[in-house]
């Protein structure tokens, strides 16, 4: 029995589709869950090996029940990311025109996407929520409504006909998902990674916060995500999730999660991974100082001052 | 006719209690609304004076849909806030005891609130979710389910009992509210005041939210929330929203906004209002070199030294 | 009778050279005075208008006479800068050979710039101290010693001979002098001007120093000397004299000023005139966020913003 | 033979009252040197094992000829600090009254700390400048001057009698000198402790110096001197001497002495050592995260994190 990834489900989503970009995905089972929750205690209880589930997207920002999960309970940690472009189809049962529809379905995170194709191309038809994409597939397919917007890869599985592909209101849709798995040796560097961590201040006074980031810009590393999280001690206390370039075998990413351990109340580390981003922030120069050449090259020199031979 | 207050809807909820707080609601109309979009738009087209709508809880942090309003579209501003503890009350129709109840019924908002009194006290009832906590109060009036988790005051409106009140797991479970109109002048400073705005960065490099949120830290002021949005162009860009202790008119703060205005892509300004937080934070000293006064005498200084006069 | 300017003398030194580049020099009396305080002394009398004294060169940096008078005493303002390059002739009576040359001369500070030239050329030559470099050519004329260092405009005064010019051990060997009067309005901006004050720190702490220099740092002014003097408190009791580019009516200058002057324990404006320096630092474009039309506008937004306008 | 150390010459000044009172000056050769540079060069021959050299004082701050000694030409070392209130005493020969003075003499560096003395009892004194105090004091035995300004303990050696003791002007006046030896392992350290460096940037932009002062700032690191001295290259090319709070041997010493090297041009440690000060500022709380033990365990919580144990 091959070892288990636990995604959020049902089959035949944005998620599945997602998740078998990745090349070690064609050797485990794959197992859908209902929830994000039930997927990561499918990890932590040992059931699955990981998990694979959004994290971020373009138009809701940082996935916050993925990301609640990740802050608190059992440490789990990030092993993959995946970007992919979120585009829609409207699927239709065949011989449906487009003049036939009436009612339309999709869950409700597809609507943001869909909105201003709808008022152009069917402006009267009626909308209605289905509990995910490829659930909206079936209602169509079991005649409930006439048409439902999901990823093109759902019409052969519920039988229906793509009647207008690539739908899309905002350019550069994309949701990132991540797979997580119980804490272990992150993968190796590639020269293009993330760190993601969760930060905990000590107290709140002018300038904590920045002094926090500082760690970060004092040592010329780029943030790629910061999204504050209620910590449960009452309104108007939070805690950080960071995305930070770099890898925590890079020195300067390790001496700035050593900085904001020492000022911070608690770090929790949630891995270092390959960028999935190809956009040209990516390649950027380190900022000089900030190599690891670098950081090896103080370190011996201040190794050789402790021992008077300079 | 009476001006007229939007509020997030339907009636009996938790908003329209915390609306009932503010003086000013006893001589409008209070009008309800479907989302908080509509409530918004109906103060944008001129059809509600201002809108009344969650903008922050201790367990989602900032309400994401209100602040994307905010934050795009015709520019609105918020003049007051409201902090209102939530905690549920069972309501049941009269006569029901708690070995009667079978189903159980809320906005899925309620859920975190009350799970764990559900785990100890009614482990075998089934959960059905409502469009809001008022709405499951009429399905139990219906007879549809047999108890709902609601705000104690929605037992009359709808023929209830309160079987058990106080019931959260959470301490300090609290929802804030703002009032939100067009643009005018914000009120006058009190002494206790916040200011919203809204931060688009010009370009991303290292330690560009540092220096961003270094414009208030180096004037002594706090900030009280940092919520990163989806910009709209594409996974990856965030504007932020933050809130900083002090109103437009003291002369930090008003420096600082121009700070960020000289640095930033764009501002957006949203407003300085009374804070509602009593909580020891907010009466803490000012930093040497930050009051009114000092930044007064330190323009009369400058003033004097273009002058030659010193 | 003319206005006077005091100057360091006696005449025919450096310093009157450099004095009688200002076009104003030619128009008042020139009074050389035996040290830089009895120059200033003279100006905070009413005896003199202006005095021109030495204030940094590029052996030995500031000059701590000069800066120690600007710190205490009655407030002085500096209204223009002089740089000069210092080359030394040898200077010897008519007839005179290298070969005849047995006995040498010049005030100490010459030293360090004919050194090599002197082990080179007259390797066994004695070297006597004068009171100035005019003095040295005055000893000679006398026929005390063989020969002397100074300025080539030395030897027609004191009848003696170039035998060698353009003597300098140290490439860009320069001085500079200012220009320091009683306090009244600064001289017109001109786009290339640079203003000088002193910095008391209110206390010693971690951070102290970097955060006043941040107060530069933060508005994209760059520094151009930084010297710490004795505040007479006691050993390691420092006060920092600072040259900043810009002048004070630069928007992003004033607001600096302002900055410091509220932070610190006390600041003392010494002017803003025109750069002397013309190397390529001084050209550099402003940072983004930093014009006066940029402060103008952020200034006019957070006003409309305070009106409810906008 | 016993190892010698050199002194700033000549015997009976303040220099050698300094020396004297360092344990390990006992039992060495204690040798004069005309120079500071003399002496200086006899350590870095190996002529010397130490030399011991004034280095700040009250009045005049940094000694500049000690600073660019150390800061050029082969690298030297500090091992020891020793800090001395400077008094002075009027010494006559025997018989001498204060009527009967008509002449004074010293070194020019105690003016500033008699003339306030000297205008209140002898008023019509004339001053006469001597090569140094000790060289005063036998000018005065000679009989070509009738009082000589020198230490309490000149007046033995030359025959001398102790007209009035304890003249001095300010409040506080101490000189620091340092003994100097060839690099090696630097003292153990003691709890209270000074490391020194000396700074050269790598460029000269806004908020270069400020990032700086920001290594030693973000670690909580206090600054002692912060001296600017000319590199060399020219009017207003400086490198900075710093003197820090804490030993190399200090983790957040040597965290902020690598990321100096990382940032700058260069850097050349000049020792750390046991401070001499003993004012309130020394025993000053480490801030919070920069205690070693916070440091070691920043270190082994991201070992951990490499390591995928946590």
């Amino acid at each position: 029995m091959p070892a288990s990834y636990a995604y959020l489900g049902p089959e035949g989503t944005f998620t599945e589709v997602a998740l078998r970009t990745l090349p070690e995905a064609a050797t485990r089972e794959l197992v859908p869950y209902v929830s994000v929750q039930s997927a990561l205690d499918a990890v932590r209880s040992g059931e699955a090996e990981a998990a694979f589930v959004p994290i971020e997207n373009s138009v809701e920002g940082g996935i916050t029940t993925t990301l609640d999960e990740l802050v608190s309970g059992r440490p789990l940690m990030i092993y993959r990311e995946v970007l992919l472009s979120i585009t829609f189809a409207l699927l239709v049962r065949p011989g449906t025109r487009l003049s036939d529809i009436k009612t339309v379905t999709a869950h409700p995170a597809a609507q943001p996407q869909v909105r201003n194709w709808l008022k152009a191309h069917l402006p009267d038809a009626a909308w209605e929520s289905a509990a995910s994409n490829a659930d909206g597939a079936r209602l169509v397919q079991e005649g409930r409504y006439d048409a439902a917007f999901a990823g093109e890869f759902a019409a052969g599985p519920y039988g229906l006909e793509v009647l207008e592909s690539d739908i899309h209101d905002a350019e550069n849709a994309q949701t990132r998902f991540v797979l997580v798995g119980r804490p272990a040796r992150p993968a190796a560097p590639t020269g293009a990674d993330k760190t993601s961590v969760v930060i905990w201040q000590r107290d709140d006074h002018p300038g904590g916060l920045r002094d926090l980031l500082g760690e970060f810009a004092t040592r010329g590393i780029n943030l790629m995500l910061l999204q504050s999280r209620p910590t449960g001690a009452g309104i108007g206390h939070y805690c950080f999730c960071v995305d930070a370039e770099g890898h925590i075998s890079d020195r300067r990413v390790a001496e700035a999660l050593m900085g904001l351990k020492r000022i911070c109340l608690k770090v929790r580390y949630l891995g270092s991974y390959p960028r999935a981003e190809t956009t040209p922030k990516d390649v950027g120069a380190l900022r000089p100082g900030t190599s690891d050449e670098e950081f090896v090259a103080a370190a011996d020199w201040v190794a050789r001052c402790q021992d008077g031979r300079f």
